[in-house]
């Protein structure tokens, strides 16, 4: 079993007209997962619907305190990718478990997206690498603490 | 660096019309993984355009060959899914390298396919496995020699 | 109002495994018309899931019949290519409706397609011609009696 | 031959990140039209890349002229929703021209959009028309001047 918790982000951004804003819409993340032909072994909590630019002290608190009570071992967190790391690092306090964040770079809803990629790879890590915090971003694996994104390169790599 | 050969398959195939049946065409999989970010740390390399049900014992052959004589450790192949179990028992010949069998049920071609998503998988796969050949598919990772294809679901299992 | 008759073709083909075949699908106009905002103004009727190539005299006939007993006056038609020509021809004998058939040279499944954008060009012919009956594709008009399908080209032309 | 200016708008939105803002990229009108098997017959003048709210009176005169010196017959032109009815209105004083506006309420580049039907309705309307002003868009063609965009509903409507 697999706990996925959202908290929003580029991945899940929509085109809210009107005003011709980007907002975050419902997660994706299950409709990516039926594409792929995955159907069960996984639970979806949806956290929050924010740009991790956003993101609160309490905001992290509470997606640290929801993953420590959640009795499931492989957890995935969808994330904004420009604080990313920062709350990889407040995860770091939740010790016995695999704990993977990703998100996308393009949201999930282009047509030219990074966001089912980075599921698919996301899926794989969390089920093979042991306990620790880890974000799992453009094709590799980084460990909490010693990975940063560079928004120049629009990627992430070691701190 | 990842060494990735494309044997065909459902994964690339076209609808190729006059008489509307499906060719098998060039690999998407260099187009997927740019639409993730990923531009280098990867070689290609096109072994064969074939429905793995036309795959002959001289083909697996080749493609054994390929793998072996290739001086990459880890190994990516794309593989229709009908005879992906047996490509992957005649590879368990090669000891040394970690091999990864992929492919697709619908298209990378198709609005809807799982491609994308067992393409991230794979990749993540490849990378945390140790020596072995391994099916990837329907976000499960598979050992050769104890996985079937289950034609009315759709999907790989434990044989 | 504008009524809509489906008989397949290459525009409704799926990709339907076990033997790699395609086969038709259920019409996804209704669903091209939701993602262009259309949801009311017409009605869909569907007629057949046949490629085009094995229409009968018998299929010609109930299309006739059936647009012929429509109380609409703006009919569109989905249709595969190859013997679109003729079943215009045989709608020839319906007068006083404008009636527009129309298909896809990729499937309206595929990541690219011709599918919406015919349908967004037969959707606007409907609504401005005189009665007759016309083939609209490859963004031209052609009158039916006037037309052919080029298979190399891929495209129709004048006859 | 259909001349087609490009002045921006939703249609040809992209996502921009590092903070998350929508801007607007290369037109996607010549990668549709390709992608509908239309190679030829037109021409695509770029003129602006602006988002509608923010056109000036100099920016409306300078379409206006564009289109004035053009010596073609079939004018479109893709163009913001916000205020697309005011430069149609603009526009009136060119009398000779069929000229037909339209854009799409979600950007090209998401997987659900209304751009490529809006492009199909348009190209045929441009076709069809006699001399005037149009908007072409939520598949209904509008006079200028009896138009108007309902925020609400996200369609066009007459005034």
């Amino acid at each position: 079993m697999i706990d996925i918790f959202t908290t929003g982000g580029t991945i899940d951004k929509v085109y809210f007209d009107a005003n011709s804003q980007f907002e975050i819409g419902a997660s994706r993340v299950s409709e990516m997962l039926a594409e792929a032909n995955i159907r069960d072994g996984f639970h979806i909590h949806e956290l929050l619907r924010k740009d991790s630019l956003d993101l609160t002290a309490e905001d992290r608190d509470c997606i640290v305190s929801a993953v420590r009570s959640c009795p499931g071992q492989r957890i995935l967190i969808t994330h904004g990718t420009d604080t990313m790391a920062e709350t990889a690092d407040a995860l770091d306090a939740v010790s016995d478990k695999t704990i993977v964040l990703f998100g996308a770079m393009q949201p999930a809803r282009m047509r030219v997206s990074d966001a089912v990629f980075n599921l698919g790879f996301a899926w794989g890590a969390v089920q093979n690498l042991p306990s620790g915090v880890y974000i799992a971003m453009n094709g590799e694996v980084f460990e909490a603490g010693a990975v940063r994104k560079n928004r120049e390169a629009q990627r992430f790599e070691r701190a």
